[in-house]
């Protein structure tokens, strides 16, 4: 039932069903970054080493669709971010800049409970929740990082950018974000990042 | 609990909420196409004028929200495309060219069954059917109108473009779609327009 390949026709119109329960469409391939895909994202690193050492879990898939890297397209897709907490950080994605970095990214939660942070290069951070029904728009120049806050549910978002917009992940594997988001007594909280590296 | 303008503040995030049941968002305006504002638009101009004596209904509603129309920029939204029959016509959305015509679209469908009639200036025509968790790429170049097929629910689409792309309504006005999605015998067909305007 899957394509061969994500790259889709787009002289044509095309129709994905992106199952809105799983977020998951049958007919494409997903990206899935797996708990090995995260080192040296996780505040706590002796509790990511001893949860790797039991089970190499998948933290979230998402889609790239191989629409061309023009200003005309758009790239979209969905986002899975599945819950868990590596010591007392939640699940996360990656996050990234854009490469073209003043194009903006529009998130539509269709289900769970989660928080999108975002920083610009100035260090201005804005941090909004996520619940089913939320679209969150991040402006121009800010990196971007889900996070499910849920105990139980996956997080899941519909997005779409511009598709010539590109994926800087390294200033964030290099710096982190100057926010973390950890549970504190059951709750979510927003605290400093300690290892934030300017 | 409205905010007075639609315009957010984009050098910052923004969360909105669209309801994934009614497609609506209590904190924003949307603006709404009643029967009146199609005239013209449907085929059976008589059942247009016997309808439009009785109710002005609202036929859709959809969101503007004031993003500044730069190619940085994503517009975004819902359309809520209420369910009924002009004559044997479905209730439908104007249609529109984006006025940078070379830019594309993408919907998804939260809630509904319908249809998305595309057509390029070259007489390509692509027709895709909406239902709950089908995301359609509008390619650029293609003018696009939604349709809603269901006797019962309205057809609920999340969308997003490039901010300054621009609404060509105009050359649908005067010209039409090439093809038409009409009942006959229960069922959505799709047929050539009769008044189709070269």
């Amino acid at each position: 039932m899957k394509r061969k390949s994500n790259d889709i026709p787009i002289k044509k119109s095309t129709a994905l069903f992106f199952d809105l329960v799983t977020g998951l469409s049958p007919e494409v391939h997903s990206k899935k970054r797996m708990l090995s895909d995260m080192k040296g994202m996780y505040s706590d690193k002796d509790a990511y080493e001893i949860m790797l050492d039991q089970q190499d879990s998948l933290i979230y898939e998402f889609y790239e669709l191989g629409i061309p890297k023009t200003p005309h397209h758009l790239a979209y897709g969905t986002t899975i971010l599945y819950p868990g907490k590596v010591g007392n950080e939640y699940f996360m994605t990656k996050g990234h800049f854009h490469q073209k970095l003043a194009t903006a990214e529009v998130y539509y939660c269709i289900k769970g409970h989660g928080m999108l942070l975002m920083e610009n290069p100035m260090g201005n951070v804005e941090i909004q929740k996520f619940s089913p029904g939320i679209a969150v728009y991040v402006p121009p120049n800010y990196a971007h990082r889900s996070i499910n806050t849920s105990s139980s549910g996956p997080l899941i978002s519909f997005f779409a950018f511009r598709a010539d917009a590109g994926h800087d992940y390294k200033t964030i594997e290099t710096k982190g974000f100057r926010k973390l988001i950890v549970e504190q007594d059951g709750k979510p909280k927003v605290i400093d990042n300690p290892n934030w590296n300017r």
